[in-house]
């Protein structure tokens, strides 16, 4: 059995994480096959969008503790493999937000601890109805201070400290209020749903996709001048592409754009 | 007839975008006489707020996509006249910022691309119901990385992501509830509510109000540390105004300030 | 009568702002013992979480206007003594968010000003229905700059800004929904409510939660990928505590950890 299963649907690239009896824990294993898989997509131009889903009960439930444990028999008491997990997890996150196409997380059953982590990475969210996410690492006294850095960068600080704090989790509606995800479906039509989001991205002119999402992560971290300087260059960037001159074109003369 | 009209209603200075045939679009005539007005209007001290609205079926549309599709003759194919436009506009955006006045959007139809960046930019906004809001330049080609640098720091990055990847129209309910705009109103209120929170603003005193939006968006850019030594020093300066002196007094005394 | 009233239940330390005929103004006395019991708490391993309240009619609001006023008979106007306030005050409010112990406002009443502050720095807020928080200095003339520095940190741009140039109050339901306080419970219920989720927190293991606020803050203000570099030795960190070890044991073999 494999543990990431892709399967491709036009444009759309459909990742599923299929350890279930483990709840998609991200594992050693689960940490390289999804880096990998990450790697692949960047350079495949016939990807347009990403879709992470998980199967069985859970969307994610976070690191893989039996796993973590069985390294404290190390020398250093598992020190320099729980800093190389957290280093290879991190760079995972980040391979999501570099990839050049956008990644959906279709999220049902729980999503909690690194697995909140990753829907709050992803660049768009889709939940089924009474998900519930959670960063309640703190109940077995190991703070989310990783997920927290993805958590706080999605949601507003008062509402990000109190989950972290008391590991309360958070259902769907409340999740989209806050930000944390973009909307809620019911359980039935998720897959749908999901497919329907990524599908409309993948409609849109690839190379526009790839200059503004190659953009987004970064200008957000830089002063507004300076994100002004980097993306009016993006802008320039964007308008000497062939297709963007046609679509422009087309959009003046009320046509469809001739885009193959 | 000139594109730009000034109108002072009391200390409240009325602009509004007419070119409402080109739906108001941001051209190199309207970005040069908005900085130009906003040049004026930073030293005018009978000016105590701004509105900008727009004449016609729109608030803005964005940029003029004829008049930058006919830069692409130019030898470079346009690359440093579209360079030199996304730097015009941002300029023009930042004069929005550190003008001392506060600026208010009244928004109504739509404000889509450089249009919403323009409400994501202004101070303050108010927007007629049924007001179209989007980032929606992915649909021909050109995704909107500058009006994104607005966008992103004024509603959350799940939200953003997806107008700016799907070019998703946001209504006036859900753009107040993401925190793009102030509040919405009935289409025939929206002159009276704008003016009414200019003059609320116009009614404070104008030196405090210099100060304080003086220091808005430089702290939002600083750690919370040098934010408070920043805005520590802009409290002093606050204090030092004898009418602030009167003010408080005023306050400590049960009357009102005496302040002309 | 003592200003700062401390009252531990169980492991809850809950202080009370006692001065209520100036409101609970933070005067030189009150942010002199504040700051001095922060420092006292902080080493105090018996503690595990704090509850800042207020006495009388409103929770707090803001500085102490006459005293301020008596320092304009310095040589020069107050402006040193104005500038040492603010420095003593941005020390307090920074305290607060170094504190290894979450801080939870209890509000009631009014929190204007600083007092507003005081509720957007601490890191979780509980407030009685029909509270009124305002940034309110406008209106006499001083703009609430450094409250701005914490408002800015907890809500959307567009509403701090409005806030702070309008002086308009908002009630708990909008303070909720813009971020400013966790939740709102009927009048009656305040002082349990916000016991009950001191309670849950000083319930966790204490070595994890101070992990993890000692880092909240401080990855907020870096860029994603050095905020994971920083957070991910703090796991590491955590992970090396017995008490985390005997936590995650305890949940793999689903039963309650042993912590004492």
């Amino acid at each position: 059995m494999t543990i990431l299963i892709r399967e491709d649907i036009g444009a759309v690239a459909k990742l599923t994480l299929n350890s279930p009896e483990r709840l998609n824990a991200l594992s050693d294993e689960m940490l390289a096959v999804l880096t990998s898989m990450l790697d692949t997509l960047s350079s495949d131009a016939s990807v347009k969008a990403v879709i992470i889903a998980g199967s069985g009960k859970a969307f994610c439930a976070g690191h893989d503790l039996k796993q973590m444990q069985a390294k404290r028999a190390d020398d250093d008491g598992g020190a320099a493999a729980f800093k190389d997990l957290f280093d290879r997890c991190a760079t995972m996150m980040g391979k999501i937000q570099s990839l050049p196409q956008p990644v959906i997380a279709q999220v049902h059953g729980i999503a909690t601890a690194a697995g909140c982590q990753l829907v709050a990475t992803c660049d768009l969210a889709v939940a089924a109805e009474g998900t519930r996410f959670g960063v309640n690492g703190v109940n077995i006294g190991l703070f989310c201070s990783t997920p927290m850095v993805a958590l706080t960068r999605n949601i507003g600080r008062k509402a990000a400290f109190e989950m972290l704090t008391t590991g309360r989790f958070i259902e769907t509606e409340e999740a989209q209020r806050l930000g944390l995800i973009n909307r809620h479906v019911p359980a039935d039509d998720l897959a749908e749903a999901t497919l329907e989001l990524a599908q409309a991205i993948a409609g849109k002119l690839g190379s526009a996709v790839r200059h503004g999402k190659g953009a987004f992560y970064e200008q957000a971290e830089m002063t507004t001048q300076d994100a002004y300087a980097f993306t009016g260059d993006v802008m320039v960037r964007n308008m000497a592409d062939d297709d963007t001159d046609e679509g422009i074109n087309a959009f003046l003369e009320k046509r469809p754009p001739n885009w193959e």
